[in-house]
């Protein structure tokens, strides 16, 4: 289901010395997602779990929350008129008591894969729409040194980066630090779509007792996908932005910046970041 | 114009030792582009630059190639329904002589700010489109060591990066690796877009004796936005996707993997990477 990867012939130059050779590249193509067979949104993914990348994008939209919000996932038939295959585009169709909120309809032009929803509005947009609140999930603690951990155990499960150099991984693991899943894919957000997707299909929404564990910056937009999937605590490794920051400070979302060695900033949602000892007397 | 950094409270945890300080970190905010009125995307970038940052991505949907195509950038007076100020949205009008495609306004769900032009068809939109054709341009020779000195000077000039730790940084440097413009973003594709738009606003398009330099991955939207600007080399410090490959081998771009120390991985348009003595044959 999809190359992850390719291979493209290459010229190396180590330090000055220039030799021809085969590279492994990690694959790049565009998807685009239907929704009820209405175009809503492409976006640029390592091909592959493309069922999942678009179920977890519309629990992102705020279109499916539980798995059977979902009728059908299919791959749209027939070829472009260039000949190519339709594998890069999805169809969506949701299950009858399902009401496709009008907004996603109407803002098509800003559910973009970078941005899925924008601006200050978005912020409400996000706290009215979230079907599983955070603040109602039930009490969440995690040790700062099981957090430690965890960006490790991100890199050993990470399959294609080594050969590539050229994924952003996220994964998600339970309370105790053990890894539930892992994606990787050129684009950040998609990374997080196929996880949550993921968990939707196999009827874990919401996600109210994970660490989401990002491999690179924590943007708004990830912010927004943890909110949207009942994740309680989203961990990156490099830095958040400041609307990020500001997401979760409004949804209650714990979130976790820099995480590298023993180190880490706390963002938001600090209660959730406890010593063993404290976490032990609740 | 727009705040680059904004200060939040956060938890530090070091080795154990847990203290609260006010960090630094990189401001977030959607922009709205419009052109000649109408919605066409919403990316989310770091304020600043706004008017080079649309100025620039309408170079990259083939809408403007020179700077007499644009009429004016204006900010959109007003505020928004919630109070905010509208310094997020821009609206670029163009001048009487340009034809807006009609391929822009069809696919405005498809213009996201992760990904301009998408799928196959769109490698064929870009070869059609590019109004600099990076064909017709003068040839261009770099010697891989000053290639090589390039990413020392990108991190030198950078200067939020630094404070954050949250962005991407581009810059353009000419032929002799001096350093012509650089610009930081949170998306990759911003700080391109704003390079591209300043050179725009400039006079400076095509930018046919300047290499493009990405502080990350080269991404096919990365590698578009070269082309659509005339820029004959795109170099990176991480690795390129194969779509990226197959845009830079089909309209000749030179591209650039992995630029670290005196190492480099040539993907595409090897002739214009020669020794300084092959170089001085010319």
């Amino acid at each position: 289901m999809g190359r992850v990867t390719e291979r493209r012939k290459v010229l190396r130059i180590r330090d000055g010395a220039v030799s021809s050779r085969p590279d492994t590249l990690v694959a790049e193509e565009p998807l685009e997602i239907r929704l009820n067979g209405r175009p809503l949104a492409v976006t640029m993914r390592t091909p592959g779990d493309d069922f999942a990348l678009a179920a977890g994008f519309l629990v992102s939209e705020g279109v499916l929350a539980a798995a059977d919000d979902l009728r059908n996932i299919v791959y749209c038939a027939g070829a472009t008129a260039e000949g190519s295959n339709t594998y890069n585009v999805v169809d969506v169709q949701t299950a009858a008591h399902v009401t496709v909120p009008d907004i996603t309809l109407e803002r098509n032009v800003y559910t973009t894969s970078s941005c899925g929803l924008c601006g200050k509005a978005s912020l409400d947009a996000v706290r009215t729409t979230a079907r599983h609140p955070i603040a109602d999930s039930p009490p969440l603690r995690v040790d700062p040194e099981l957090l430690a951990a965890l960006p490790d155990r991100l890199r050993a499960a990470q399959r294609v980066f080594d050969r590539t150099g050229g994924l952003h991984a996220a994964a998600l693991f339970d309370e105790h630090g053990e890894l539930l899943d892992v994606r990787e894919d050129v684009g950040r957000h998609n990374a997080v779509d196929k996880l949550v997707g993921r968990a939707l299909q196999a009827g874990g929404l919401p996600l109210s007792r994970s660490v989401l564990l990002v491999s690179g910056r924590a943007s708004f937009e990830l912010a927004q996908k943890a909110v949207m999937a009942g994740v309680p605590m989203l961990a990156a490794v490099s830095a958040p932005s400041s609307l990020a920051v500001d997401l979760a400070s409004e949804t209650g979302l714990t979130l976790v910046g820099f995480l590298r060695g023993r180190s880490m900033n706390v963002y938001a949602g600090a209660d959730r970041v406890a010593p063993r000892t404290a976490a032990a007397r609740d």
